[in-house]
């Protein structure tokens, strides 16, 4: 089977044009098949500022009323994706930018309010992988944008970390499948204030271990559980590790 | 050769939810390959409003300087975009969303700054025609921002009624191409107040006189020239007509 990598990067990343060049050059040198997932972080919040809309976050997780769903759609959907697929076209890859509206590549299902209600938040039901399998033999590089669509006309904002893990699975029937997580630090940290203490490999007994021992928390513990479910669903290998040194073999390796 | 229809629908139609759905419900009855083009109209006007940014415009168009790239890209290339798109996907037709970038699809250069500089506005060198045409074969519907690139990782702002032109040019090549604009009137009108007084033909002579004569004005003469010059390209049929009457055979027919 070929080799196919998806590096996911986040909002850090896509908010700053120099590290954003830097990743994109780094990306364009990866071997084989690539697929690129972003999310927008804190860009979609300062446009919602700057039009007077307050954004609320539940666990990491955005509460997207119908307004917070024009500005993602606007922000993510197009102002970052059209821009990665701009540079990626002067770094001479045919990107191509996508919602899971597109090619009704990623269907969702709004999530059932309970306790908490996220709006217009999608939980994805599938992942056309034959589209993008499609797309990949043609030599496009699909960018991925974290705007899904439930298919009777509704966009709706999924988390860019399970896009990533969640497209990743999908393609397994077809390729041997890498998939990289950048973030802000080098790997997954043993003490987050020493950037030097990054575990180097984690399988689900010491991720277990760690989060019951407190030393894995917020955010880290869904990228972890989207990782675990990408290698039990036939993912190759998943890598944490920071944008800046995504070709240098460093970071957390998940297996 | 295939039937293409491309169907050119402007500001007005896209800020109107309901308009909107009944244009797109009209348009998926339409038999044969398809395609859409849309333009953005007051929306990104509406959002630089709300941001506190001014639109300048110089002869019905924009002129774009960087933050106005941003909105354009936003509004046009996203939330209007990937709306279109949602709710084509809802009627069963499989759309793809696409600007210039997307697949090196439409590529412009910047037009250069002379008494007037438009900023961030591009002018077409080169659509992709191959590319859409596969598209159309693996029976997706193309769905066109108004957002081209240069290649060199900017984005550019161009007119969607030049975008139509010359995508029907360029699909001349694999396809009996028919292209209708969509906007306000039921057709290019002898007295703009009479709403009955359409022009049902127009040809090159016709508009010279009615040009000379003062009955055709404004932004409808540059609509008309790309008409023409779409027709002189190989383009069967130019149509201009009112969005809701996309398939009752109203409206002038250019030819």
């Amino acid at each position: 089977m070929n080799q196919l990598t998806i590096v996911k990067i986040g909002g850090k990343i896509v908010e700053n044009p120099e590290a954003l060049n830097a990743l994109l050059k780094d990306f364009s040198l990866i071997a084989g098949y690539k697929l690129l997932v972003h999310g927008g972080g804190r860009s979609a919040t300062d446009m919602a500022e700057k039009l007077g809309i307050k954004s609320e976050m539940i666990e990491g997780r955005r509460v997207t009323d119908e307004e917070t769903l024009k500005i993602v759609t606007m922000v993510y959907g197009g102002l970052v994706n059209k821009n990665i697929v701009a540079l990626l076209q002067a770094l001479k890859l045919d990107a191509i930018g996508l919602t899971g509206a597109d090619m009704n590549s990623m269907l969702a299902a709004k999530r059932p309010a309970t306790d908490i209600d996220y709006g217009y938040v999608g939980d994805i039901k599938k992942v056309n992988g034959s589209v993008l399998s499609e797309l990949l033999h043609l030599n496009y590089i699909p960018v991925l944008s974290p705007i899904t669509h439930d298919g009777e006309g509704q966009l709706l904002n999924t988390n860019a970390d399970t896009i990533a893990g969640e497209v990743a699975k999908a393609l397994t029937f077809d390729f041997n499948v890498r998939l990289i997580y950048c973030f802000e630090k080098r790997g997954v940290l043993k003490d987050e204030k020493d950037e030097n203490s990054i575990i180097p490999c984690m399988d689900k007994e010491l991720f277990s271990r760690y989060k019951d021992e407190g030393i894995i928390q917020g955010g880290m513990i869904p990228k972890l559980e989207n990782a675990f479910g990408a290698i039990a669903a036939g993912v190759k290998e998943v890598i944490i590790t920071r944008a800046s040194e995504l070709n240098n073999g460093t970071g957390t390796f998940i297996q």
